[in-house]
């Protein structure tokens, strides 16, 4: 048994989803002051004042002094890109320099280069690549990470990468959630012939293997002008939805063109990005109950307008926060960098962005009946910051804050 | 002597100020690979390809191996005010739910509640305040620092700070830099007597002291609408510049009031945020050789429109970036964060941005004889990144990246 003392702050978040209007409030997010928390068997046992604190007779406790720090839920990061070869710095500068994506593409940047690196890498690499990115997220505090294909674009390619994160989940702490995401762009090969691509990586064969060996459980398209449009995604999300796999949309992202409508349609647990989402599409996505995430850190790298969070927490969505971390538009792999990033640039208040990184990414990933909250019975994954709040937390900005990380009732960071 | 070995790339900033056109050319900053560089007497003995490094025969020799990483100039933050007490994380909440700077103020919250705790503590407490943020700059790469007073806005709370600078200078690697900032605003109890209170820490026997202790290399001012306007700002900068102190200005951050030609007039050798900076103002410090400190990091926090990069730097001014690492508004410590700010939101291109942090921030300071540059006889504080190159290292977000720190000749960090 474990026993987490001393803590100046309890932050009880409650189970997500957590709709708009009650993210920021207190009724709705309890903190309960000098507190003391019990686990047992890797879930919440006992929470409640330090006072009252009396682990079971005879118990083998192990006590971790929080000395006054805020103990929050370990933060999920719900949409990443983490397994990825090569690097995109040039990229990066050429953007700075103010020469428009087309050029970029033009002169052999863009996911292309991505994709090759991708392709000329075994699953052994991708490994070792993404092994250092988890073990620093882990160190921010990231106990749950949904991580998606989409840099293969072959068959072979992206369950290679579906595989490596598999391999991943095994050898390191934090949770990781497969996304199969071939959807992404259309490759090369099969420019002007997406139908003809959909065909190969939506085969039954393909799909009944990611199902029955658990390669995945959600599947994601890019619905786009530039990539997928509204008719293609559909296919590719009710096609993989009949074999198990759980919707999820990159959508209204550059452009309007109905992709948070074709979420609610298709009942997908969440759509991400939208930037450009219109009333149309935040009042289907309030019907169907889906989860809006927000990626500010892609906005915020490439110096573009962020989505309108505002607006989607007065509209009562569930939103959550994620890092989107890929090496083209989001060079960023820290969530906590990001929380930042929402708290300045879209105006949300650290209760709205806590619960939007906890209970309802939970829910994004459909995981809120067990991680995302703080309530006896929930799995153990918690923070210890070293600030007495959260709010404390979040208003000092770059610095990491965090001094303990607990997965499954076991100290990991 | 010490080797550094195996330098992917060394980067060698050229000694500043650099004007802004130059500050991205690789022309100007050029970039030897496979190189190494030796270090004698806490200055740059001798840089050039690695297969050439040859210390001299029986010099004892410690070597550090970059691992193929990449080598600049330690970095300096040449405007900060790191020493205070007390915390403003509720104003941070209130003003992303949207409150005004007056309703904050009338709550009891902005620049009082610092000054009130400045007041209330001694220099050992704002020393050990200070330290554990000193050492985490240090971990980012951070050798030269400057902090100016401003939260005592008492005689005796000014000196107070400024002596809390000097001894920090004493007891940790980062070379401090004070700056008498009195003149930060008018303290509650000289509401309505501006001048008043410039008579007491302008008073002769005040300055002659922050000089002939050496408490103080600078004066800075907050030429504003709600602080001191340029009459009040020219007379605090003249008066101190006679006796030694070299003026500098908060200038053009909220409002246009000529801040920014008065820097010109009295021969500042900055002027610093200019967010509201007009083409005048601009004329008048490329005439004078004034830097451009731009604070981006401070743009971000209050979430508000950034300055000018852009204009500036084709007005070929040389432009430094710094932190203004404040409990108000920038309360970001890291200034490789705010780097990468400066990268996505005033869109400045990684050499740039290198050199606004380097020789343009020494010559903001005064220092660029001595640091941030690497040439032949230049003092050693150099920075070891876990990146092949800078480009990479900015553009690798929300990692520290910090392989080794080195001052003065010696690994600190």
């Amino acid at each position: 048994m474990l026993a987490i003392r001393n803590i100046a702050q309890l932050v009880l978040v409650p189970p997500g989803p957590i709709s708009g209007l009650d993210m920021g409030r207190r009724a709705v997010v309890e903190v309960l002051p000098d507190a003391a928390l019990l686990v047992g068997d890797g879930v919440i046992h006992w929470f409640g004042p330090d006072s009252e604190c009396n682990p079971p007779v005879g118990a083998a406790v192990e006590t971790v002094d929080a000395q006054g720090g805020c103990v929050i839920p370990g933060l999920i990061d719900c949409h990443t890109h983490t397994v990825f070869a090569g690097s995109r710095e040039s990229e990066f500068v050429q953007r700075i320099e103010g020469r428009s994506y087309a050029e970029i593409a033009e002169s052999g940047g863009g996911i292309r280069v991505t994709v090759e690196a991708v392709r000329g890498a075994d699953v052994d690499q991708l490994v070792e690549l993404a092994l250092p990115r988890l073990r620093r997220m882990l160190a921010n505090g990231v106990t749950t990470v949904e991580i998606k294909s989409g840099y293969g674009l072959t068959v072979a390619d992206e369950l290679k990468m579906l595989e490596a994160i598999r391999r991943l989940a095994t050898i390191q702490p934090i949770e990781l959630v497969g996304t199969y995401l071939a959807a992404h762009t259309t490759p090369r090969e099969f420019a002007d012939r997406p139908d003809a691509y959909l065909d190969l990586v939506l085969d039954d064969a393909v799909l009944a293997r990611v199902r029955d060996e658990g390669l995945a459980e959600f599947c994601d398209v890019f619905c786009e002008r530039t990539a997928f449009d509204v008719a293609q995604s559909r296919r590719v999300l009710t096609t993989a939805k009949a074999f198990g796999l759980t919707p999820k949309l990159h959508a209204d992202q550059i452009t309007q063109i109905g992709a948070s409508r074709l979420a609610a349609e298709v009942g997908a647990i969440s759509a991400d990005h939208l930037e450009t989402i219109d009333d149309a599409g935040m009042a289907a996505m309030k019907r169907a109950g889906c989860v809006a995430v927000l990626l500010p850190g892609c906005s915020f790298f490439l110096g573009v307008g962020q989505a309108p969070a505002r607006r989607l927490l007065t509209a009562d969505l569930p939103v959550a926060i994620a890092t989107d971390f890929n090496p083209g538009s989001a060079m960023i792999e820290s969530l906590p960098q990001v929380m930042g990033i929402a708290c300045t640039q879209m105006h949300m208040t650290p209760t709205e962005v806590l619960t939007a990184t906890t209970a309802n990414a939970a829910a994004a990933l459909n995981r809120h009946d067990r991680v995302g909250a703080i309530r006896v019975g929930m799995q153990a994954d918690l923070v210890i910051l070293d600030a007495p709040s959260h709010d404390r937390w979040m208003y000092e900005q770059g610095r990491s804050g965090v001094r303990t990380v607990i997965k499954r009732g076991v100290v990991v960071a």
